[in-house]
């Protein structure tokens, strides 16, 4: 069995984009599975494939081979190797091991917590080899524990249950991840993606190199950022508009033996907004808000709401003081960010110096060829 | 006496963009120098003038103050103090320590190389005021000499004579700059810009973590990439179009005892196209070449000769080989680039992992409100 696709479809691979629509498959199999991908022109490669899915041919390998599985699997194993180096030398961090298409292993993601797993299985045609995965992990990293995560959205897209069940071991209801110079309690069962954003992870570190009187985290889950720059500030101010983030925020705190970490539950926009009426000042202002743009559709009500933030933030900085500002929308693309902060910037009537233009961290790989894989974007600035 | 301009110039300065064209000013003076700017609505700051020029003003202060010419040196005086941890850290290194826009000092650029000051002053209303410079630096920055290069091209649109003369000391020939691990020879009479690209300098050093069989460094200049490829290569080849430039490659690898970098004088386009006839592969490419995109009108010609060389390079990569490719060109904006470097990956059928996305050294300011102090751009590849 094969999955013929046309000559557009063809065009996608070839250009090593592993994505096509329903649209332009020609001809495929009844049930989701690994598959053979045929051209107008011959052999493209190996897919997962799913007739009701509206991407339907997701390819894996742009060789053909013997055995699809094997080739699956050797895709695995490839991105493991590429985190083994990280996670001998920091056992207690977290990293993200598969990063779906970026490692070629389209509707995957695991994420490693201080030697507990969480998998994500986004694909129909994955779901019946999630026992193969398990035994390549047993094999290859050394974790106490694996949780399959599978509450997410897109498997509903896929037709698969949703359901968060343990695949081995005993799963813990937080693990404590080490980050740099901090501590911080990950809550895999319950907290927001698989238990924390690891993305931000190097991002966080980076912002430890930064000090001074006053700091604020703004979206700061369970003290992200925060807990990084207390070290280096005399007192940080941590907002969220979730009493459980901050509850965590603060039992983060108390376990670095932080006591200069203030915990504020409020509406992002309208404390920017009275923080600016009443004419605060912060030396370094933290910005990392969910995706405002989760869909093309809301891009210019959320490109507003990134500016709003953002012009507000410059407003509160003292001189020469730091804005670190995030976006992890994709359809607020890299090009879009930077001209929403140049534009936030010359409202403010602020001078305004990038310090480093950054993005996901390493273990998030960005293919060149699938501008998808692309989606945070992490500006420092400095407001002269 | 002030300067007057229009509502759209005032306007541009309000959103912090020094510059103000010849068709925005109002009413000026009938010589360059320091003069306050006004707009309908008030005062704007300070600047730099000269009627004869297509940019008339050059903003250097956001406010107004009693001297100008204090406020100047006082912004000269913070450049030189963001670069003063680095000189006494590295004081056998390059650092440029005024970078006109982007430290607030339209029209001066100040180069350091392990001791010898390099200045090229570009404004009519600056170069009276060469002396008070000199004497800043002779207080802050400890120098042997200075140079006046000021035979660049923006003079004449200045109405300044082009010419290269000592202001202080004894300048020598050449000057040995230490840089990671490498020493090189800049040549601060003759060499290019004013001795060597420092811009580069983080960005070569970071290529030193990387290596493997072969390398090839394209637009090479004096073994700028290569003698820091040279540690961790067993075999560098460097490709310069210049026969006196591959001669200092050459004397720069003995001076580092390198023995396995190879120059070879060639046309990198036909270069290219000859290595990829004849199958070559490399672990890792580097692609420095000079800005291909002199204006706007030669965007489109540009972009085809940078996606013929990237494209071309790709080919040339061995398996999870290394694609370290710049460009200088302003026109070709960060957006065209990444765009231009994902067509050559699909064209090439290559999966492309973005390694890094650098740019110019943090001693090169990047204004968010002065796009024009954004140039350099640097990705680093592994073709998969």
């Amino acid at each position: 069995m094969k999955v013929r696709v046309s000559a557009r479809g063809a065009a996608r691979i070839l250009a090593r984009h592993p994505w096509v629509y329903k649209s332009d498959v020609l001809e495929g199999p009844q049930t989701p599975g690994l598959y053979p991908v045929q051209g107008p022109r011959g052999s493209l490669g190996l897919a997962l494939y799913n007739p009701l899915s509206e991407i339907s041919v997701r390819v894996f390998a742009f060789e053909e081979a013997d055995s699809p599985l094997e080739a699956l699997l050797a895709n695995l194993r490839q991105a493991l190797a590429r985190r083994k180096a990280a996670l001998m030398a920091e056992p207690e961090g977290a990293f993200r091991l598969v990063h779906a298409e970026g490692d070629l292993l389209p509707g995957l993601v695991l994420d490693y917590y201080a030697g507990h797993g969480v998998v994500q299985v986004g694909s129909a045609a994955l779901e019946p080899l999630t026992q193969r995965f398990v035994e390549v992990l047993q094999d290859e990293v050394a974790m106490e524990s694996l949780l399959a995560k599978n509450n997410h959205k897109p498997r509903s897209l896929e037709g698969l249950p949703l359901e968060v069940r343990p695949l081995w071991g005993r799963v813990p209801d937080a693990v404590t991840v080490r980050e740099g110079s901090v501590l911080y309690r990950a809550n895999l069962k319950e907290g927001q993606k698989t238990g924390a954003f690891i993305d931000q992870r190097d991002n966080r570190i980076r912002l430890e190199a930064f000090g001074g009187k006053t700091a604020l985290d703004v979206f700061s889950y369970h003290g992200s950022f925060a807990l990084h720059l207390a070290r280096g500030f005399e007192q940080v101010v941590a907002v969220d508009s979730s009493p459980s983030a901050l509850c965590r925020a603060e039992e983060n705190a108390r376990v670095n033996g932080l006591g200069n970490l203030i915990t504020l539950e409020a509406n992002a926009f309208e404390f920017l907004r009275a923080e600016e009426r009443r004419g605060a000042r912060y030396d370094l202002v933290v910005l990392d808000p969910p995706a405002f743009a989760k869909s093309r559709r809301d891009l210019e009500r959320a490109y507003a709401a990134y500016k709003e933030i953002n012009l507000r933030a410059l407003k509160l900085l003292a001189p020469g003081g730091i804005l670190a500002t995030a976006s992890c929308s994709h359809h607020l693309t890299e090009p879009l960010f930077y001209q929403m902060l140049a534009e936030a910037a010359a409202d403010a009537h602020r001078s305004v110096r990038v310090v480093e233009r950054r993005g996901q961290g390493w273990d998030h790989p960005v293919l060149l060829n699938v501008p998808e894989t692309h989606y945070l974007k992490f500006a420092i600035l400095e407001a002269l």
